[in-house]
């Protein structure tokens, strides 16, 4: 526990700082995959102290964050109702809800990997077993397309995913204009004809 | 110039040493894009002198290594007839042909990123603009897609090869699977239907 005091005020005060350090070390460590703890700190305007009685090291942070990114993606492709009604309309729902979560998170995932190693596929699993039903059940359901492997529809929707993201952030892709492209070329190399 | 004589015997140990070079700093630098010069000597088994002779710094060499596989992957490409018959098949040809050549060089490319910055863009164009004028004639052909941005197709591209070059290597997409794979998901993402 970060604090020895239990008083209901200094468990908010904790709990206030720890989203704090969260919500800068996204920040700082998305852009930059170099950045020590320090840096977080001084992002957050709390001491070194404070930061490191929530997080030992730059690992502590890093796992915390990936598994946040990985909780409220999930929330919110789970909000778009993905076993719902015909698949490719449900993939539609589900890029429209998530993708720029998803692509958001792609730094972070790349410093994760390094630093994380093996535990980042474990962190990352939920989101991708969602997308796995999804796949599966319009391979099932004949809407996707059936003669490549499933795993590589799988890499296929997170690559385009980062790609757009990349693409935005970069000024190469209009940011109104990545939505609808990420769709179009994700239903087209799923196999679904409109 | 590397060495100081210029004997015919000189010359050809100094080529043959520069291809080392290149040889060891490709493997290296791919796997692990920290490696110093001295990890590149050590790998080919020459003398750091004899490396700073042909490459004064780690940025040199990364800047030879981009371009020279620049060079060769616009070789194998352009074997391909990119700008013969019809644009889909001329798209299989272009995968089938360069497609490994690219996911190879794409660990060196994000290393080379990080380290020569603006310089990656200008080395890249040669690739870029090769498939460009295939996009592009495909859409006047009205064989691919023209509902989204021509640059998104592109990147459709690359990450998409990129993706298929880390599946194999990771071993979650058989290698005698990946070409089809890449060839019927692009195709589709591009609009193609056959």
């Amino acid at each position: 526990m970060p604090t020895s005091s239990t008083s209901p005020a200094s468990r908010a005060d904790a709990q206030r700082n720890r989203e704090a350090i969260l919500a800068a070390g996204l920040q700082v460590l998305s852009h930059r995959p170099d950045a020590s703890l320090a840096e977080v700190a001084r992002a957050c305007g709390l001491t070194r102290t404070t930061v490191y009685a929530h997080f030992a090291n730059r690992e502590q942070l890093l796992e915390a964050l990936v598994q946040r990114a990985m909780e409220t993606t999930v929330h919110t492709l789970q909000g778009s109702d993905p076993d719902q009604g015909p698949a490719d309309e449900a993939l539609l729902r589900v890029i429209a809800a998530s993708w720029h979560e998803v692509a958001t998170f792609g730094p972070l995932l790349e410093t994760g990997s390094a630093v994380l190693g093996d535990r980042v596929p474990e962190l990352h699993a939920p989101l991708v077993d969602l997308l796995r039903a999804l796949v599966r059940r319009g391979r099932r359901e004949k809407t996707f397309r059936r003669d490549v492997p499933e795993a590589w529809l799988l890499s296929t929707y997170f690559a385009l995913v980062h790609a757009a993201g990349h693409d935005v952030a970069a000024g190469t892709l209009a940011a109104d204009k990545a939505e609808q492209a990420l769709q179009r070329t994700l239903l087209g190399a799923f196999g679904v004809t409109r």
